[in-house]
């Protein structure tokens, strides 16, 4: 039957200059694997998604699938949409209606679009000096500059970045805008206080300079108290805000969104490729969360508590005394570790990994790639692994570092 | 509380050059809506789509919840993959594995991915004279310079298809790649019969010109015989093959999938932004079609068929003797109206809309945006509304044609 089942087509001088031959992401999972990026599985309320589903349908099965038959709106499903509304007023201070926000696939979407709506190649970005890689990647992709903004415990130092821009603006790189996770943020751990969001905003107007919040771990606190959102405290248009359903619930559920300046929105949106995300997801989500929000909070928030205090614990019984320092996050998912300067804990991921302990290194998530920083550095997934497991996999961390001569 | 309540920011000089001030689309839906791209949304299985989560979930919940917890795997769902490999074989008459398959936010992804990967601005690409807009913009987003081929009823001509690549290589605008959907064609309905693939196929080697197959409709053949894929034709690496869970199940679910020779698969997904597609989605859809594809299938193709014939019943009975012509498709969701010559029904359309039926002018769909051929045309989707709506709609237009000197 077949015309040609022999031969191989080359494909040779047909592809795109823009496109590269990449090799397909292969994630090592360790015995203990603390590199994840995780929320604890066994919190995901499966039954409750499914019982909302049912509920749906049992109370309008016609509506239901005809929001199913439509292609999605291109800003997403309207019931989440006026939940998601709701919920920004009521958890995070600050309101905005349906249509002022876009669902999209996950929150790397809602980053990716806006960094495309703001970023020329060449442009100078700012961040904090250990950054999440996948909005690294992006922000790699459009050609931008980052430049990691000095941190302490408490995130970024405002001194530091006024003069960092006035410094960046002098040598004629006016930075376009500063990306952070001010709320247990992804790698350190840190949260900014309201006086330092306080702060950052009169830094950013006096420069011109729009602010990418990334909300995406708030959900997740389990002690103390959450700051305001930078949105919360300006509405002037120069916060975009970005957050996600995938870290209160689950990361295979791909929801995430963004509200911005009506401008940013319709620019950022111009560069969405087909409709709306998944209405099925987004239909499990609101039934579900518009009842069972606290109940869901109040269920998870134990469990993260213990699984951060058995690290932590297992980091002072193994890690003290060593030179080493490690962030208490009040929520999120990751404790930062950084061992004495002279350890360089990149060098030997790999084979500690094949040994039974996951992390990321420091180096992955250095805004400038010099490679001088982060590798005595590395984050520590605590919510993804067990109580139990948190506590052997850092004994073993420990006794793996001493015998590669890290500690 | 506020640092800024008042002032509002201005983004003037910050967006991108590649960014444009774009409005949202706005839809507006006719009484007799035929301008759309759904399926029958009667024959959502959601009931069956909610079955296969709780049977996942209660055969083993912590596996589904490990699963939902992981951000996916780059080219989506393990089960999913495996699953669809196994549909190809028995559907389609060819064999790739699992991780041969790459699923995707929607066929629309895929299509854009592989775009992307073999487009550079100004390269000719080939498509039927009339084509999907989805893929239209795609293109065109890419810098295509995008030239219709001749069809008949029949779909492409093959000796046009040859003359026509002759002609530009000629001309050194030799055509990158062919885009087609064989099968149920969209907009006109048409379907490619195994001995045109086969020349085709000659004539793509003959040139080297890739063939990109979506055979998103491939599944809603409710008479007649289905054809095979050129995939199933040639497996040199020519053909790069394009599928949908949308039209089978629900475009609310958003999953597509492609597979191609393993370089284009890579350079394709190097353009990918964030992981995998929706988890939940996949898990609904592999665990409701392996037990129930079948069916599925004598569910809703009955329903397609009336209304197919509902529609094509009332062309003869409001359309006939009046020079109009329109396709009989053996599946799919529509039928392709050709008005004689000199009637313009793309100019009134927005009135015809208003007074109540909905249809999408031919001139949207034109591969060159030439504006000259498709004034005439219009699809009409007939698996969304009723058999009713169906007859009523088609009696209205024909009386609002008249009205507006079209008929």
């Amino acid at each position: 039957m077949a015309t040609n089942m022999a031969d191989s087509f080359s494909y040779d001088t047909l592809f795109s200059e823009n496109s590269s031959d990449t090799p397909l992401n292969v994630v090592k999972h360790a015995k203990y694997d603390f590199a994840v990026a995780y929320p604890a599985p066994e919190t995901l309320p499966m039954d409750g998604l499914i019982q909302a589903l049912r509920t749906a349908v049992d109370s309008d099965s016609m509506k239901t699938a005809q929001g199913m038959a439509y292609y999605p709106h291109q800003l997403g499903s309207q019931e989440l949409r006026e939940y998601t509304s709701e919920k920004l007023t009521s958890d995070r201070g600050f309101t905005v209606g349906a249509d002022e926000i876009a669902l999209t696939n996950g929150s790397g979407e809602s980053i990716g679009l806006v960094i495309q709506a703001l970023t020329n190649p060449g442009d100078v970005v700012l961040a904090e000096e250990f950054v999440y890689m996948g909005t690294l990647n992006q922000l790699r992709r459009s050609g931008a500059d980052i430049r990691g903004v000095a941190i302490d415990d408490g995130g970024i130092i405002p001194e530091a970045l006024d003069e960092q821009i006035a410094e960046l603006t002098a040598n004629g790189s006016k930075p376009k805008y500063l990306y952070t996770i001010p709320e247990h943020q992804n790698p350190t751990g840190s949260t900014l206080s309201a006086e330092r969001r306080k702060a950052i905003l009169d830094i950013a107007h006096k420069h011109r300079m729009p602010i990418l919040e990334d909300d995406c771990y708030v959900d997740l606190r389990f002690e103390g108290e959450t700051q305001p959102a930078f949105r919360a405290l300006d509405d002037s248009g120069i916060v975009v805000y970005v957050a996600s359903y995938s870290k209160l619930l689950a990361p295979g559920l791909r929801l995430g969104y963004f509200t911005a300046a009506p401008e940013v929105m319709r620019r950022a949106l111009g560069f969405k490729q087909g409709s709306g995300p998944n209405q099925f997801a987004a239909m499990a989500i609101e039934g579900f969360l518009r009842n069972n929000l606290d109940s869901h909070r109040d269920s998870f928030s134990p469990v993260l508590r213990a699984k951060r205090d058995a690290m932590v614990a297992s980091l002072e019984e193994n890690f003290g005394g060593s030179g080493a320092e490690w962030s208490t996050p009040e929520g999120g998912c990751y404790v930062w570790l950084t061992m004495p300067e002279g350890a360089d804990i990149a060098s030997i991921r790999d084979e500690v990994l094949e040994q039974g302990v996951g992390y990321v290194a420091g180096t992955n998530f250095e805004a400038d790639a010099s490679g001088r920083t982060g590798h005595n550095c590395a984050r520590l997934c605590f919510a993804f692994e067990s109580t139990q497991k948190n506590t052997e996999g850092i004994a073993l961390l420990a006794q793996l570092f001493k015998q590669h001569g890290a500690m």
